[in-house]
């Protein structure tokens, strides 16, 4: 991983690029720092080398200290937090504090505010908010069309660069997207672009994937480094290119001899989720799908409607949370219950039964399980799943899952909910054939 | 936020104290740097200030430099990652050069590390595993019962300390339990301890909050510091004390002033979310509570299962994202679908009648809106949602909400999601006068 970081330190590099997040609650630990780290991914994307990231309190001195210091070793200063209305909001204070700078009201800001809030606030004029709409003067405005406070770009001397973002990622993000990008693009990057290329896989651990990949860590262009989220790992590579396509010409021989290393695991790239391959493929079946969900709770349904364009394929579903609801509106009979308990083989696929016919559907997968961390026993402890999926021509597929007693609630719950994508991913797949 | 944090910068403090993480992986954004937040948090919880967090990539030069730095301002420093036998792992060294000292092998040390890998390397002797044996001479060790590396205590000079310890979390926290929390709290602590209270609101805006408690946020204990997530504002309330019940009472008087100045908004504290305290209250009444969601998908009946205990009052839900799915499991008249449309007061509150009816429930909520980004238009654009609650003795309260055209279809889901739990408890609330 020593692309593009391996500068001599202490020297000035033309374009050498900082992060700093300011907050009290970072250094609390009240908050994780989410914005450092995807500053530092759009950095990256840019071909842009940053060398230091920095966090620190709500305290004027501090600030203000720190930012003299990094001007003198960086050119372009990133900051996230305390563009805020608060007494704790201190970022433009202690940036102007800095460099012996005054700030100014500017007017248009000021009812650009207004406006975004009208109404809302009694007394407006007296209030702490007009603090917002103070920049030095030479600075130019970022807009913030997520939320009130707008950031800024400002020069103080010849050299150094600071941008302000807020703290709020979904402001900081659109604020980003819509005007930092290719400010940053035009005056800080080298021409060169970093291109990335996620490969995701399904049904594999990290270690299984890392021990099979292992020399393709060591390649220093692109770079390949695996990481892994609950249920999915990725595998992230990366090249630094004049251009897209020369970049995409560094990658792709790599990213085919990976993929072919894990043809059934493999499922997608990027922006795919197990999600959104299955409404992709069910699609172009024309086919239709329904959940009858007990332990996952609502959560199987919610990871296909998240995804834009799940009502071409999904119909709807039923949360059997309790028996009754089994009974009543996916017909799984009483005895059956009585017999195997609703945690089952039987009652899942009985489930699968009764949610295919009532919804009227080409696919249905049902789940009954324990997420705990009550309801377990010596028999069925917590963690033990049974999901029965169910063909358009009627064949039935049941798994059973047992997860690590370690695992939590939420984590069963998620877990489960991959394992049903991947399960029905996989029978596509083999109908394919 | 000023306790503890606003001590002049630039001079260097007793007990003065930050955090660095070392890793090229945080630079690139590949993982998210939870570590300076856990670590922050016990630094809270021992009552120690710390004022700076630093990451950097793993570069020899660029670490040393900044040890350097940091150790002619403070008088603790803990570091994470860079203790690994590859050539990426540069943290002692680093440390070692920035004040020309020497490492040692320390023979006890690595006899440790070949027995915990006994039989795993092939050539251990000559392996680069080594290296995790060297340190300088008059450092102590943090042993590493759940990794090979260890970490170590050194005070190169008089009135500066640095412990490391290695990247990987589970490593971290053990090493930190077992021995360096003992040795900070005697060596670094002031014998006091930070405590917190956090204090949730639903149904406000962060900037209506602050403004009202703006009073409060110029505390110095305790602090007060609000902040907010989708749908949700919290405010939290740190006192400094010698002790939890001398913090509590600190905190008491000014939880007592803030929540009464939120009657409605208030509604749990820490842990507690609005499906937590929604089970709770509808378990102490003895109610069952059902939904019938279209544009939430599941995503409101995975927000009340996801807690535990949540199957003491709910029974399940219908999602009927297609229509046909309206009208066969909940009963909506097909000519009301046609007049009105899907999304319309009209059809939730069918559906709402429907599913607390098919599902013999006390309580229901229906949900029928437009989460986008397809499926608006002039008339009914992307965030309108209709919400319908029927009470057990079927008196029914239609909401309509419109969110702002910005918000994308996950945060209209999830907002759509909180806006049913809070008006439930908005209704439980003023059922109990």
């Amino acid at each position: 991983m020593k692309v593009n970081l391996n500068h001599q330190s202490n020297i000035k590099l033309p374009n050498s690029v900082e992060i700093l997040s300011i907050g009290t609650e970072l250094l609390l630990g009240n908050i994780i720092n989410t914005n450092s780290r995807w500053i530092a991914e759009q950095l990256s994307t840019l071909g842009i080398n940053h060398f230091r990231q920095t966090t620190v309190g709500d305290n004027i001195e501090r600030i203000s200290n720190l930012i003299l210091e990094i001007s003198q070793r960086s050119s372009l200063l990133i900051t996230t937090g305390g563009l805020g209305p608060t007494p704790d909001d201190l970022t433009t204070e202690s940036i102007a504090k800095a460099f012996n700078s005054k700030l100014y009201a500017r007017e248009d800001i000021w009812t650009e505010i207004k406006q975004k809030l009208k109404n809302k606030i009694p007394n407006i004029e007296e209030s702490s908010l007009k603090k917002q709409s103070f920049f030095p003067k030479s600075a130019s405005i970022i807009n913030n069309p997520n939320g009130i406070a707008p950031g800024m770009i400002w020069e103080p001397f010849q050299g150094f660069t600071v941008m302000t973002f807020p703290g709020v990622p979904q402001e900081l993000k659109e604020m980003w997207k819509q005007s930092a990008h290719d400010y940053i693009k035009k005056n800080f990057s080298d021409g060169k672009i970093f291109f990335s290329n996620t490969l995701k896989f399904a049904g594999i651990g990290e270690s299984t994937i890392s021990e099979k990949i292992n020399d393709f860590l060591k390649l220093d262009n692109p770079t390949v480094a695996p990481y892994a989220n609950i249920g999915e790992v990725k595998i992230r590579i990366t090249s630094k290119a004049s251009n897209e396509k020369e970049a995409k010409d560094l990658i792709n021989p790599i990213k085919g001899k990976i993929t072919k290393l894990f043809p059934n695991e493999f499922f997608g790239e990027n922006d795919e989720t197990l999600a959104s391959i299955l409404i992709k493929e069910l699609f172009k079946r024309g086919e239709s799908l329904v959940f009858a969900e007990s332990c996952t709770g609502g959560l199987l349904s919610a990871s296909i409607t998240e995804t834009q364009g799940s009502s071409k394929v999904f119909k709807g579903s039923v949360i059997a949370y309790k028996n009754e609801i089994k009974e009543s509106l996916l017909c799984v009979p009483k005895n059956l219950l009585i017999k195997h308990g609703a945690v089952s083989k039987e009652v899942a696929e009985s489930m699968a039964r009764g949610v295919k016919k009532n919804l009227n559907s080409d696919w249905a997968i049902a789940i009954s399980g324990i997420a705990g961390p009550d309801g377990g026993s010596e028999d069925k402890p917590v963690g033990l799943v049974f999901i029965s999926i169910i063909s358009p021509n009627n064949e039935i597929k049941n798994i059973k899952k047992i997860f690590k007693p370690f695992r939590n609630r939420i984590e069963i719950q998620r877990l489960s909910v991959n394992e049903c994508l991947n399960s029905l991913r996989l029978i596509l797949l083999s109908y394919k054939e």
